[in-house]
């Protein structure tokens, strides 16, 4: 029997650590004579062995999924979990189409980034092509930048009338409902949240209490500001299921030009970022 | 001096009907001896000098920007303006390399579709490449499916702590504020909304008070059951303003296997749907 992504990622995270090593090709940050895919492979080839997982950013691929699967495949040849970061959000054939293309079977990506807008109809494919791979994904719930504050912290109207919960809440609601049939040994679901580490330790807090099986990942980390205390309150019941997610300040942690010896650069980075997270 | 968005929009509107294509190359409905890309780009050929808009949709082209641009480049040689529906959401870099691929000076786009679950920060790269180019936007403010109403439909709570507009409508001012010093001769502006025709005539109403400047793409037509009521009660001021927007049901308008004379099927759909929408 498969087994299932929570598993998998709960014993990577025991293993290695909660890491998820952003690989973004970023230009002007790359070093010299490697071009975007071929950095961007051997840097997973790198961090696969040494991290829980590896988030490619499609953006910085031009969308191109073949080159981020020969990044996917590099990864994973260190055991690593690769999540594509697509953010994508459909509905009907097209959602089924980004689904099966993603987590499908032929697929080298064990999970990927939904954004919710679309309510639950833009999710149920996902949850149905992760379900039958072993395969997980992550929905934006509370993301880290400054504007998630315009939509997803607005506080909405309960059934009595009454203020009730955030529409980031309102999302972390729906992750636990259809993440719900779908748990592992672990006790944790396929379906997992996008929430950053610049939101407030209350915030996390509430948002771990509403979807207490599902898997963090956690974004904002160095670059972003984003830090350990919100980590902390990301932990579940079982004193794990976060996953923290840094690009640019673990990848490329350098100003200006790379140095020659950038590998062992993003080595210490790493190392860096497992001491200060504890 | 650049032609806005919003006025070619207009302009193409007034001689050609308020249709936008979608040209969705969908497995198993197409003619014999064409591939997808194959199809779309005569699809796009035959639909470019007739309707206003042409929208291919990324995921059924396998998100290839080169085979979505060649479809691109043959609707746009017919005049039609092409609208690129990948409903990206993003921030800073990421945001800002999908917004200059779109809609900066080499893409032959002249709009795209945007989700704005991130905020104002997912939409800052758009605008200003759009108004740099004379292309524009379209928001999600209002999608056509069921599970529109799982985040879309909910009711915030107001500065004064009681019950306010909806999710929906509050995207629809950002729409309205990000929009408003970016109009054209027109009078509209180059950001636009898509708000599906399935959506209660009162709220869609209500959502064009809101955004009395944005151009509307309404999908929903036929396939998904939406209608003429709604496309009117999405008019503007100056009696337009709105894009009626058609996949299945006009490019793909047969059961089962594509007919022989398939590009007639399409022009005989496009005129019924000109004669529906009065």
């Amino acid at each position: 029997m498969t087994t299932s992504f929570a598993d998998r990622l709960t014993d990577l995270v025991a293993a290695r650590g909660p890491v998820c090593a952003g690989v973004d090709p970023r230009p002007g940050a790359l070093p010299a004579g490697l071009d975007a895919v071929a950095w961007a492979e051997e840097a997973a080839r790198l961090l696969g062995p040494r991290v829980a997982a590896v988030k490619p950013q499609l953006a910085f691929f031009d969308d191109d999924w073949a080159q981020v699967e020969r990044v996917a495949r590099a990864a994973r040849a260190g055991g690593a979990l690769v999540v594509a970061d697509c953010k994508r959000g459909d509905i009907d054939s097209t959602a089924e189409a980004y689904a099966r293309r993603i987590l499908g079977p032929e697929s080298p990506f064990d999970a990927a980034t939904v954004n919710p807008y679309l309510g639950r109809d833009a999710l149920a494919p996902f949850v149905r092509w992760a379900a039958r791979g072993g395969k997980g994904l992550f929905v934006l719930v509370r993301t880290s930048n400054p504007g998630a504050a315009d939509l997803q912290s607005l506080r909405v109207v309960g059934d009595d009338g009454r203020p009730a919960e955030t529409v980031a809440e309102r999302v972390a609601r729906l992750v636990d409902e259809v993440g719900a049939s779908h748990h592992g040994a672990s006790g944790r679901s396929l379906v997992g949240a996008v929430v950053g580490l610049t939101a407030p330790v209350d915030v996390v807090a509430r948002l771990r209490a509403l979807m207490p099986d599902a898997p963090f990942l956690m974004p904002g980390w160095g670059a972003q500001g984003g830090g350990v205390e919100a980590y902390r309150a990301a932990l579940d019941a079982r004193g794990g299921g976060a996953l923290v997610s840094a690009s640019r300040s673990l990848t490329l942690p350098w100003e200006g030009a790379a140095p020659a010896d950038w590998q062992g650069r993003v080595v210490d980075a790493l190392a860096r970022m497992r001491t200060a997270l504890g």
